[in-house]
Protein backbone atom coordinates (compact mmCIF):
# COMPACT_ATOMS: atom_id res chain seq x y z
CA UNK A 1 0.00 0.00 0.00
CA UNK A 2 3.10 2.46 -0.02
CA UNK A 3 2.79 3.39 -3.57
CA UNK A 4 -0.96 3.72 -3.44
CA UNK A 5 -0.39 6.69 -0.30
CA UNK A 6 2.17 8.47 -2.50
CA UNK A 7 -0.56 9.56 -4.90
CA UNK A 8 -1.91 12.96 -4.19
CA UNK A 9 -5.26 13.80 -5.76
CA UNK A 10 -4.83 17.89 -6.77
CA UNK A 11 -8.55 19.56 -8.10
CA UNK A 12 -8.05 22.56 -10.52
CA UNK A 13 -10.55 25.28 -9.14
CA UNK A 14 -13.35 22.74 -7.95
CA UNK A 15 -17.07 24.42 -8.20
CA UNK A 16 -19.32 21.33 -6.08
CA UNK A 17 -18.77 20.04 -2.80
CA UNK A 18 -20.48 17.21 -3.61
CA UNK A 19 -18.06 16.32 -6.24
CA UNK A 20 -15.39 17.33 -3.62
CA UNK A 21 -16.98 14.67 -1.16
CA UNK A 22 -17.07 12.07 -3.56
CA UNK A 23 -14.09 12.53 -4.55
CA UNK A 24 -12.36 11.81 -1.38
CA UNK A 25 -14.89 8.40 -0.95
CA UNK A 26 -12.95 7.22 -3.81
CA UNK A 27 -9.75 8.14 -2.60
CA UNK A 28 -10.65 6.45 0.76
CA UNK A 29 -12.10 3.46 -1.20
CA UNK A 30 -8.67 2.63 -3.06
CA UNK A 31 -6.07 3.49 0.00
CA UNK A 32 -5.13 6.97 -1.96
CA UNK A 33 -4.95 10.10 1.52
CA UNK A 34 -3.50 12.89 0.10
CA UNK A 35 -6.21 15.53 -1.50
CA UNK A 36 -5.12 19.40 -2.48
CA UNK A 37 -7.77 21.95 -3.78
CA UNK A 38 -6.25 24.80 -5.84
CA UNK A 39 -8.11 28.10 -5.83
CA UNK A 40 -11.40 25.92 -4.94
CA UNK A 41 -14.67 27.88 -6.23
CA UNK A 42 -17.08 25.88 -3.98
CA UNK A 43 -20.32 27.87 -4.30
CA UNK A 44 -22.93 25.37 -1.93
CA UNK A 45 -21.31 25.23 0.66
CA UNK A 46 -19.55 22.41 2.45
CA UNK A 47 -22.42 20.67 3.29
CA UNK A 48 -22.91 18.14 0.39
CA UNK A 49 -19.76 17.34 0.48
CA UNK A 50 -19.33 15.98 3.64
CA UNK A 51 -22.42 14.09 3.73
CA UNK A 52 -21.17 12.34 0.49
CA UNK A 53 -17.58 11.73 1.53
CA UNK A 54 -19.28 9.16 3.93
CA UNK A 55 -16.80 7.51 6.23
CA UNK A 56 -13.70 9.39 4.22
CA UNK A 57 -13.67 12.13 6.41
CA UNK A 58 -9.86 12.06 7.04
CA UNK A 59 -9.41 12.69 3.62
CA UNK A 60 -11.89 15.60 3.25
CA UNK A 61 -10.48 17.35 6.40
CA UNK A 62 -7.26 16.77 5.61
CA UNK A 63 -7.70 18.57 1.94
CA UNK A 64 -4.77 21.31 1.89
CA UNK A 65 -6.13 24.57 -0.22
CA UNK A 66 -3.12 26.27 -2.38
CA UNK A 67 -3.25 29.55 -4.65
CA UNK A 68 -1.57 27.56 -7.18
CA UNK A 69 -0.93 24.29 -9.18
CA UNK A 70 3.02 24.69 -9.06
CA UNK A 71 2.50 24.64 -5.28
CA UNK A 72 0.13 21.56 -5.69
CA UNK A 73 2.26 19.69 -6.99
CA UNK A 74 6.26 20.96 -6.29
CA UNK A 75 6.93 18.39 -4.59
CA UNK A 76 6.05 15.82 -6.84
CA UNK A 77 8.31 13.86 -9.13
CA UNK A 78 5.34 13.15 -11.77
CA UNK A 79 2.12 15.51 -12.37
CA UNK A 80 -0.20 13.22 -14.02
CA UNK A 81 -3.28 15.51 -16.19
CA UNK A 82 -6.49 14.33 -17.20
CA UNK A 83 -7.81 15.67 -20.32
CA UNK A 84 -11.12 14.78 -21.71
CA UNK A 85 -10.26 16.45 -25.08
CA UNK A 86 -7.84 15.94 -27.90
CA UNK A 87 -5.64 18.12 -29.39
CA UNK A 88 -2.15 18.62 -30.87
CA UNK A 89 -0.16 18.73 -27.78
CA UNK A 90 -2.43 16.04 -26.22
CA UNK A 91 -1.79 13.40 -28.85
CA UNK A 92 0.68 11.79 -26.10
CA UNK A 93 -2.58 10.87 -23.93
CA UNK A 94 -2.80 7.39 -22.57
CA UNK A 95 -5.16 5.78 -21.13
CA UNK A 96 -5.06 4.46 -16.97
CA UNK A 97 -4.44 1.61 -17.64
CA UNK A 98 -1.54 2.02 -20.15
CA UNK A 99 -0.08 4.83 -17.52
CA UNK A 100 -0.72 2.94 -14.40
CA UNK A 101 2.26 0.75 -14.01
CA UNK A 102 4.81 3.52 -14.76
CA UNK A 103 3.29 6.33 -12.37
CA UNK A 104 3.22 3.71 -9.58
CA UNK A 105 6.45 3.22 -9.94
CA UNK A 106 7.35 6.65 -9.96
CA UNK A 107 5.04 6.71 -6.97
CA UNK A 108 8.14 4.20 -5.40
CA UNK A 109 10.42 7.23 -5.62
CA UNK A 110 7.84 9.94 -4.18
CA UNK A 111 4.92 11.70 -4.57
CA UNK A 112 2.90 11.19 -7.51
CA UNK A 113 -0.33 13.94 -8.56
CA UNK A 114 -3.30 13.01 -10.26
CA UNK A 115 -4.50 16.55 -11.42
CA UNK A 116 -8.46 17.07 -12.55
CA UNK A 117 -9.61 20.22 -14.27
CA UNK A 118 -12.95 22.17 -13.53
CA UNK A 119 -15.96 20.69 -13.49
CA UNK A 120 -17.15 22.38 -16.34
CA UNK A 121 -13.64 23.40 -18.10
CA UNK A 122 -11.24 20.79 -17.40
CA UNK A 123 -7.33 22.01 -17.42
CA UNK A 124 -6.27 25.34 -19.02
CA UNK A 125 -3.25 24.66 -21.59
CA UNK A 126 -0.76 25.98 -19.03
CA UNK A 127 -1.88 23.43 -16.60
CA UNK A 128 -1.73 20.86 -19.14
CA UNK A 129 1.94 22.15 -19.55
CA UNK A 130 2.98 21.90 -15.82
CA UNK A 131 2.15 17.88 -16.45
CA UNK A 132 4.62 15.01 -17.08
CA UNK A 133 1.88 12.72 -18.29
CA UNK A 134 -1.51 13.08 -19.78
CA UNK A 135 -4.01 10.59 -19.26
CA UNK A 136 -7.75 10.28 -20.62
CA UNK A 137 -10.32 7.72 -19.71
CA UNK A 138 -11.71 5.92 -22.53
CA UNK A 139 -15.32 6.18 -23.19
CA UNK A 140 -18.31 5.87 -25.58
CA UNK A 141 -17.62 8.91 -28.40
CA UNK A 142 -21.47 9.75 -27.69
CA UNK A 143 -20.51 11.47 -24.13
CA UNK A 144 -17.19 11.76 -23.30
CA UNK A 145 -17.40 13.94 -20.52
CA UNK A 146 -16.69 11.83 -17.19
CA UNK A 147 -18.31 13.41 -13.76
CA UNK A 148 -14.94 14.79 -11.80
CA UNK A 149 -15.44 12.17 -9.28
CA UNK A 150 -16.14 9.13 -11.65
CA UNK A 151 -12.76 10.71 -13.53
CA UNK A 152 -10.94 10.31 -10.15
CA UNK A 153 -12.07 7.15 -8.94
CA UNK A 154 -11.27 5.36 -12.61
CA UNK A 155 -7.64 6.49 -11.78
CA UNK A 156 -7.48 5.93 -7.92
CA UNK A 157 -8.70 2.04 -9.44
CA UNK A 158 -6.23 1.43 -11.92
CA UNK A 159 -3.73 2.43 -10.09
CA UNK A 160 -5.13 0.73 -7.50
CA UNK A 161 -4.70 -2.49 -9.27
CA UNK A 162 -1.55 -1.75 -10.78
CA UNK A 163 0.48 -1.38 -7.33
CA UNK A 164 0.78 -4.79 -6.82
CA UNK A 165 2.50 -4.80 -10.17
CA UNK A 166 5.38 -3.16 -8.95
CA UNK A 167 8.60 -4.04 -7.89
CA UNK A 168 11.24 -1.61 -6.49
CA UNK A 169 13.64 -1.23 -8.32
CA UNK A 170 17.18 -1.94 -6.59
CA UNK A 171 19.10 1.61 -7.14
CA UNK A 172 17.05 4.45 -6.84
CA UNK A 173 17.43 7.34 -9.17
CA UNK A 174 16.81 10.72 -7.71
CA UNK A 175 13.98 12.27 -9.25
CA UNK A 176 13.72 15.82 -10.10
CA UNK A 177 10.89 17.61 -8.09
CA UNK A 178 7.75 19.52 -9.81
CA UNK A 179 9.23 22.42 -8.47
CA UNK A 180 12.74 21.86 -10.00
CA UNK A 181 11.39 20.82 -13.12
CA UNK A 182 8.68 24.10 -13.87
CA UNK A 183 11.46 26.28 -13.18
CA UNK A 184 13.51 24.91 -15.69
CA UNK A 185 10.42 25.10 -18.17
CA UNK A 186 10.35 28.47 -17.22
CA UNK A 187 13.72 29.13 -17.97
CA UNK A 188 13.04 27.91 -21.96
CA UNK A 189 9.87 30.01 -22.25
CA UNK A 190 11.84 32.89 -21.62
CA UNK A 191 14.91 31.92 -23.95
CA UNK A 192 12.33 30.90 -26.47
CA UNK A 193 10.33 34.41 -26.03
CA UNK A 194 13.64 36.05 -26.44
CA UNK A 195 15.08 34.64 -29.39
CA UNK A 196 11.87 34.47 -30.98
CA UNK A 197 11.00 31.08 -31.09
CA UNK A 198 7.86 31.98 -30.49
CA UNK A 199 5.86 34.94 -29.97
CA UNK A 200 3.43 35.60 -27.13
CA UNK A 201 0.11 35.02 -27.77
CA UNK A 202 1.41 31.20 -28.54
CA UNK A 203 3.85 30.28 -25.61
CA UNK A 204 1.82 28.53 -23.95
CA UNK A 205 0.57 26.47 -26.71
CA UNK A 206 4.21 26.09 -27.47
CA UNK A 207 5.75 25.23 -24.31
CA UNK A 208 3.34 22.49 -24.08
CA UNK A 209 5.04 20.63 -26.82
CA UNK A 210 8.47 21.66 -25.68
CA UNK A 211 7.30 20.25 -21.56
CA UNK A 212 6.03 17.30 -23.45
CA UNK A 213 9.75 16.23 -25.30
CA UNK A 214 11.15 17.35 -21.83
CA UNK A 215 9.25 14.83 -19.96
CA UNK A 216 9.46 11.80 -21.83
CA UNK A 217 10.63 8.96 -19.44
CA UNK A 218 11.70 9.65 -15.84
CA UNK A 219 13.74 12.80 -15.40
CA UNK A 220 15.87 13.47 -12.80
CA UNK A 221 17.59 15.81 -11.13
CA UNK A 222 20.83 15.70 -13.52
CA UNK A 223 18.53 15.86 -16.28
CA UNK A 224 16.75 19.11 -15.47
CA UNK A 225 19.94 20.52 -14.84
CA UNK A 226 21.07 20.05 -18.00
CA UNK A 227 18.28 21.14 -19.56
CA UNK A 228 18.94 24.08 -17.50
CA UNK A 229 21.99 24.56 -18.48
CA UNK A 230 21.12 24.31 -22.56
CA UNK A 231 18.80 27.09 -21.71
CA UNK A 232 21.15 29.26 -20.00
CA UNK A 233 23.40 28.72 -22.76
CA UNK A 234 21.40 29.30 -26.05
CA UNK A 235 20.57 32.64 -23.96
CA UNK A 236 23.76 34.04 -23.46
CA UNK A 237 24.46 32.80 -27.14
CA UNK A 238 21.79 34.57 -28.44
CA UNK A 239 23.04 37.60 -26.53
CA UNK A 240 26.10 37.04 -28.52
CA UNK A 241 24.27 37.94 -31.75
CA UNK A 242 22.03 36.14 -33.37
CA UNK A 243 23.88 36.04 -36.72
CA UNK A 244 27.71 35.61 -35.75
CA UNK A 245 27.14 31.98 -35.02
CA UNK A 246 27.66 32.71 -31.38
CA UNK A 247 25.66 29.70 -30.11
CA UNK A 248 27.47 26.84 -31.44
CA UNK A 249 30.59 28.06 -30.59
CA UNK A 250 30.06 29.39 -26.85
CA UNK A 251 31.85 27.20 -23.97
CA UNK A 252 29.29 25.93 -21.08
CA UNK A 253 28.32 28.70 -18.79
CA UNK B 1 -20.30 -1.25 -29.30
CA UNK B 2 -22.78 -4.27 -29.78
CA UNK B 3 -22.15 -5.93 -26.97
CA UNK B 4 -22.20 -3.38 -24.50
CA UNK B 5 -25.96 -2.08 -25.88
CA UNK B 6 -26.41 -5.81 -24.73
CA UNK B 7 -25.76 -4.96 -20.74
CA UNK B 8 -28.78 -3.65 -18.56
CA UNK B 9 -28.46 -1.98 -15.50
CA UNK B 10 -31.04 -3.54 -12.87
CA UNK B 11 -30.77 -1.00 -9.00
CA UNK B 12 -32.94 -2.73 -6.43
CA UNK B 13 -34.23 -0.25 -4.64
CA UNK B 14 -32.51 2.91 -4.82
CA UNK B 15 -32.97 5.99 -2.63
CA UNK B 16 -31.47 8.87 -3.66
CA UNK B 17 -32.11 10.02 -7.17
CA UNK B 18 -28.71 11.35 -7.53
CA UNK B 19 -27.28 8.07 -7.90
CA UNK B 20 -29.67 7.28 -10.14
CA UNK B 21 -28.79 10.35 -12.28
CA UNK B 22 -24.54 9.85 -11.93
CA UNK B 23 -25.80 6.22 -12.74
CA UNK B 24 -27.16 7.32 -16.07
CA UNK B 25 -24.11 9.27 -16.96
CA UNK B 26 -21.89 7.10 -15.73
CA UNK B 27 -23.94 4.67 -18.34
CA UNK B 28 -23.38 6.96 -21.03
CA UNK B 29 -20.27 7.22 -20.83
CA UNK B 30 -19.36 3.81 -21.16
CA UNK B 31 -22.32 3.27 -23.89
CA UNK B 32 -25.06 1.45 -21.44
CA UNK B 33 -28.43 1.71 -22.53
CA UNK B 34 -30.93 0.21 -20.74
CA UNK B 35 -31.63 0.43 -17.02
CA UNK B 36 -33.89 -0.89 -14.58
CA UNK B 37 -35.20 -0.02 -11.37
CA UNK B 38 -36.62 -2.65 -9.11
CA UNK B 39 -38.90 -0.46 -6.74
CA UNK B 40 -37.31 2.71 -6.44
CA UNK B 41 -37.41 4.25 -2.92
CA UNK B 42 -36.96 7.35 -3.82
CA UNK B 43 -37.21 9.81 -1.09
CA UNK B 44 -36.15 13.02 -2.22
CA UNK B 45 -38.06 13.58 -6.02
CA UNK B 46 -36.00 13.53 -9.52
CA UNK B 47 -34.43 16.92 -9.76
CA UNK B 48 -31.01 15.83 -8.25
CA UNK B 49 -31.40 12.76 -10.43
CA UNK B 50 -31.72 14.99 -13.92
CA UNK B 51 -29.00 17.29 -12.91
CA UNK B 52 -26.72 14.78 -12.32
CA UNK B 53 -27.66 12.71 -15.13
CA UNK B 54 -26.28 15.99 -17.28
CA UNK B 55 -26.46 14.60 -21.18
CA UNK B 56 -27.78 10.97 -20.42
CA UNK B 57 -31.35 12.03 -20.65
CA UNK B 58 -31.53 9.09 -23.07
CA UNK B 59 -30.87 6.48 -20.16
CA UNK B 60 -32.74 8.27 -17.53
CA UNK B 61 -36.01 9.05 -18.97
CA UNK B 62 -35.60 5.52 -21.11
CA UNK B 63 -35.62 3.69 -17.16
CA UNK B 64 -37.68 1.09 -16.44
CA UNK B 65 -39.32 0.51 -13.29
CA UNK B 66 -40.44 -3.36 -12.22
CA UNK B 67 -42.21 -4.47 -9.15
CA UNK B 68 -39.70 -7.65 -8.52
CA UNK B 69 -35.60 -8.70 -9.42
CA UNK B 70 -37.42 -11.72 -11.60
CA UNK B 71 -38.96 -9.25 -13.97
CA UNK B 72 -35.82 -6.88 -14.03
CA UNK B 73 -33.59 -9.90 -15.51
CA UNK B 74 -36.33 -12.34 -16.81
CA UNK B 75 -34.88 -12.23 -20.22
CA UNK B 76 -31.36 -12.19 -19.23
CA UNK B 77 -28.34 -14.98 -20.27
CA UNK B 78 -26.48 -14.09 -17.39
CA UNK B 79 -27.27 -11.41 -14.25
CA UNK B 80 -24.13 -10.23 -12.12
CA UNK B 81 -24.88 -8.97 -8.80
CA UNK B 82 -22.09 -6.77 -7.37
CA UNK B 83 -21.70 -7.13 -3.03
CA UNK B 84 -19.16 -6.24 -0.81
CA UNK B 85 -19.12 -8.33 1.87
CA UNK B 86 -17.93 -11.88 1.99
CA UNK B 87 -19.45 -15.11 3.22
CA UNK B 88 -19.84 -18.63 3.11
CA UNK B 89 -21.88 -18.24 -0.58
CA UNK B 90 -20.20 -15.02 -1.60
CA UNK B 91 -16.68 -17.03 -1.72
CA UNK B 92 -16.89 -17.46 -5.47
CA UNK B 93 -17.23 -13.29 -6.01
CA UNK B 94 -14.99 -12.01 -8.69
CA UNK B 95 -13.46 -8.64 -9.66
CA UNK B 96 -14.89 -7.45 -12.68
CA UNK B 97 -11.67 -7.20 -14.46
CA UNK B 98 -11.92 -11.00 -13.80
CA UNK B 99 -15.29 -11.05 -14.59
CA UNK B 100 -15.40 -9.06 -17.71
CA UNK B 101 -14.27 -11.24 -20.88
CA UNK B 102 -16.96 -13.64 -20.04
CA UNK B 103 -20.03 -11.48 -19.24
CA UNK B 104 -18.87 -9.44 -22.58
CA UNK B 105 -18.65 -12.76 -24.53
CA UNK B 106 -22.11 -13.91 -22.90
CA UNK B 107 -23.47 -10.44 -23.99
CA UNK B 108 -22.83 -11.60 -27.76
CA UNK B 109 -25.79 -13.92 -27.07
CA UNK B 110 -28.38 -11.64 -25.38
CA UNK B 111 -28.55 -9.22 -22.87
CA UNK B 112 -26.30 -9.49 -19.43
CA UNK B 113 -27.79 -8.29 -15.85
CA UNK B 114 -25.61 -5.61 -14.13
CA UNK B 115 -27.33 -5.74 -10.41
CA UNK B 116 -26.56 -3.62 -7.68
CA UNK B 117 -28.23 -3.40 -4.16
CA UNK B 118 -29.71 -0.94 -2.32
CA UNK B 119 -27.26 1.85 -1.00
CA UNK B 120 -27.56 1.04 2.49
CA UNK B 121 -28.36 -2.67 2.86
CA UNK B 122 -27.06 -3.77 -0.81
CA UNK B 123 -28.53 -7.52 -2.27
CA UNK B 124 -29.86 -9.70 0.22
CA UNK B 125 -29.55 -13.42 0.00
CA UNK B 126 -32.77 -14.50 -2.07
CA UNK B 127 -31.47 -11.66 -4.47
CA UNK B 128 -27.91 -13.03 -4.53
CA UNK B 129 -29.31 -16.28 -5.00
CA UNK B 130 -30.94 -15.16 -8.52
CA UNK B 131 -27.67 -14.24 -9.80
CA UNK B 132 -25.73 -16.45 -12.32
CA UNK B 133 -22.13 -14.54 -11.19
CA UNK B 134 -20.84 -12.36 -8.34
CA UNK B 135 -18.73 -9.33 -8.48
CA UNK B 136 -17.05 -7.45 -5.62
CA UNK B 137 -14.90 -4.56 -6.79
CA UNK B 138 -11.33 -4.60 -5.22
CA UNK B 139 -11.10 -1.96 -2.37
CA UNK B 140 -8.08 -0.68 0.22
CA UNK B 141 -9.35 -2.62 3.09
CA UNK B 142 -10.05 0.10 5.43
CA UNK B 143 -13.29 1.31 3.02
CA UNK B 144 -14.88 -1.12 0.85
CA UNK B 145 -18.13 0.16 0.83
CA UNK B 146 -18.47 2.16 -3.15
CA UNK B 147 -21.19 5.16 -3.77
CA UNK B 148 -23.59 3.06 -5.84
CA UNK B 149 -22.29 5.65 -8.96
CA UNK B 150 -19.19 4.54 -8.47
CA UNK B 151 -19.80 1.10 -8.30
CA UNK B 152 -21.74 1.20 -11.61
CA UNK B 153 -18.73 3.17 -13.13
CA UNK B 154 -15.92 0.44 -12.60
CA UNK B 155 -18.42 -2.32 -13.69
CA UNK B 156 -20.00 -0.58 -16.79
CA UNK B 157 -15.91 0.86 -17.26
CA UNK B 158 -14.31 -3.28 -17.25
CA UNK B 159 -17.32 -4.40 -19.64
CA UNK B 160 -16.37 -1.36 -22.22
CA UNK B 161 -12.86 -2.07 -21.93
CA UNK B 162 -13.07 -5.69 -22.46
CA UNK B 163 -15.22 -5.41 -25.52
CA UNK B 164 -12.72 -5.35 -27.83
CA UNK B 165 -11.41 -8.43 -26.64
CA UNK B 166 -14.63 -10.27 -27.76
CA UNK B 167 -14.55 -12.72 -31.02
CA UNK B 168 -18.03 -14.12 -31.36
CA UNK B 169 -18.28 -17.87 -31.18
CA UNK B 170 -18.78 -19.51 -34.85
CA UNK B 171 -21.55 -21.82 -33.29
CA UNK B 172 -24.24 -20.16 -30.86
CA UNK B 173 -25.35 -22.20 -27.96
CA UNK B 174 -28.81 -21.21 -26.94
CA UNK B 175 -28.53 -19.69 -23.17
CA UNK B 176 -30.99 -19.88 -20.66
CA UNK B 177 -32.87 -17.06 -20.00
CA UNK B 178 -33.11 -15.83 -16.33
CA UNK B 179 -36.26 -16.09 -16.19
CA UNK B 180 -36.35 -20.25 -17.43
CA UNK B 181 -33.41 -20.30 -14.55
CA UNK B 182 -35.25 -19.02 -11.49
CA UNK B 183 -38.30 -21.03 -12.37
CA UNK B 184 -35.96 -23.84 -12.30
CA UNK B 185 -34.36 -23.25 -8.78
CA UNK B 186 -37.78 -22.66 -7.25
CA UNK B 187 -38.49 -26.01 -8.33
CA UNK B 188 -35.84 -26.86 -6.44
CA UNK B 189 -36.16 -24.99 -3.34
CA UNK B 190 -39.40 -26.70 -2.89
CA UNK B 191 -38.58 -29.86 -3.62
CA UNK B 192 -35.55 -29.38 -1.14
CA UNK B 193 -37.43 -27.72 1.46
CA UNK B 194 -40.10 -30.78 1.31
CA UNK B 195 -37.20 -33.61 1.61
CA UNK B 196 -36.92 -32.06 4.49
CA UNK B 197 -33.09 -31.01 2.82
CA UNK B 198 -33.43 -27.72 4.37
CA UNK B 199 -35.44 -25.97 7.16
CA UNK B 200 -37.60 -23.02 5.52
CA UNK B 201 -35.28 -20.35 7.79
CA UNK B 202 -32.50 -21.39 6.11
CA UNK B 203 -34.03 -21.73 2.28
CA UNK B 204 -32.21 -18.04 1.39
CA UNK B 205 -29.41 -19.28 2.54
CA UNK B 206 -29.04 -22.97 1.11
CA UNK B 207 -30.26 -21.55 -2.37
CA UNK B 208 -27.42 -19.31 -2.59
CA UNK B 209 -25.47 -22.39 -2.38
CA UNK B 210 -27.46 -24.26 -5.02
CA UNK B 211 -28.18 -21.60 -7.38
CA UNK B 212 -24.22 -21.27 -7.39
CA UNK B 213 -23.38 -25.05 -8.26
CA UNK B 214 -26.23 -24.92 -10.87
CA UNK B 215 -24.68 -21.49 -12.35
CA UNK B 216 -21.07 -22.26 -13.14
CA UNK B 217 -20.53 -22.05 -16.61
CA UNK B 218 -22.85 -20.90 -19.43
CA UNK B 219 -26.45 -22.47 -18.38
CA UNK B 220 -28.32 -23.50 -21.73
CA UNK B 221 -31.78 -23.97 -22.25
CA UNK B 222 -31.22 -27.95 -22.44
CA UNK B 223 -29.09 -27.66 -19.18
CA UNK B 224 -32.23 -26.10 -17.17
CA UNK B 225 -34.65 -28.72 -18.76
CA UNK B 226 -32.50 -30.99 -17.50
CA UNK B 227 -31.91 -29.82 -14.26
CA UNK B 228 -36.01 -29.27 -13.79
CA UNK B 229 -36.71 -32.60 -14.79
CA UNK B 230 -34.41 -33.88 -11.96
CA UNK B 231 -36.46 -32.23 -9.37
CA UNK B 232 -39.66 -33.50 -10.76
CA UNK B 233 -37.83 -36.74 -11.02
CA UNK B 234 -36.24 -36.36 -6.95
CA UNK B 235 -40.15 -34.95 -5.84
CA UNK B 236 -41.69 -38.12 -7.33
CA UNK B 237 -39.28 -40.43 -5.95
CA UNK B 238 -39.84 -38.70 -2.28
CA UNK B 239 -43.41 -39.16 -2.76
CA UNK B 240 -42.80 -42.54 -3.37
CA UNK B 241 -41.82 -42.98 0.35
CA UNK B 242 -37.87 -42.23 1.47
CA UNK B 243 -37.82 -45.11 3.10
CA UNK B 244 -38.44 -47.52 0.73
CA UNK B 245 -35.48 -46.25 -1.45
CA UNK B 246 -38.00 -45.05 -4.41
CA UNK B 247 -35.58 -42.35 -5.59
CA UNK B 248 -32.93 -44.78 -6.76
CA UNK B 249 -35.47 -46.78 -8.54
CA UNK B 250 -37.66 -44.46 -10.21
CA UNK B 251 -37.28 -44.03 -13.63
CA UNK B 252 -37.49 -40.61 -15.23
CA UNK B 253 -41.19 -39.06 -15.68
Amino acid sequence: MKTIANFRIVLVEPLYSGNVGSVCRAMANMGVQELFLVRPQIVDGWEEGERLACHAREQLQGRREVATLEEAVADCVAVAGTTARLGLYRQHVRTPRESAPELVKLAGDGRVALVFGREDKGLFNEEIGICTHLIRVPTASEYVSLNLAQAVMICCYEMFLARGSYEPPQEKSDLAPAGHRIQMLKLWRQLLLDIGFMKADKANHMMQGVGRVFSRGAVTRDDVDILMGMARQADWAARQGRNGGGRQEAGRS
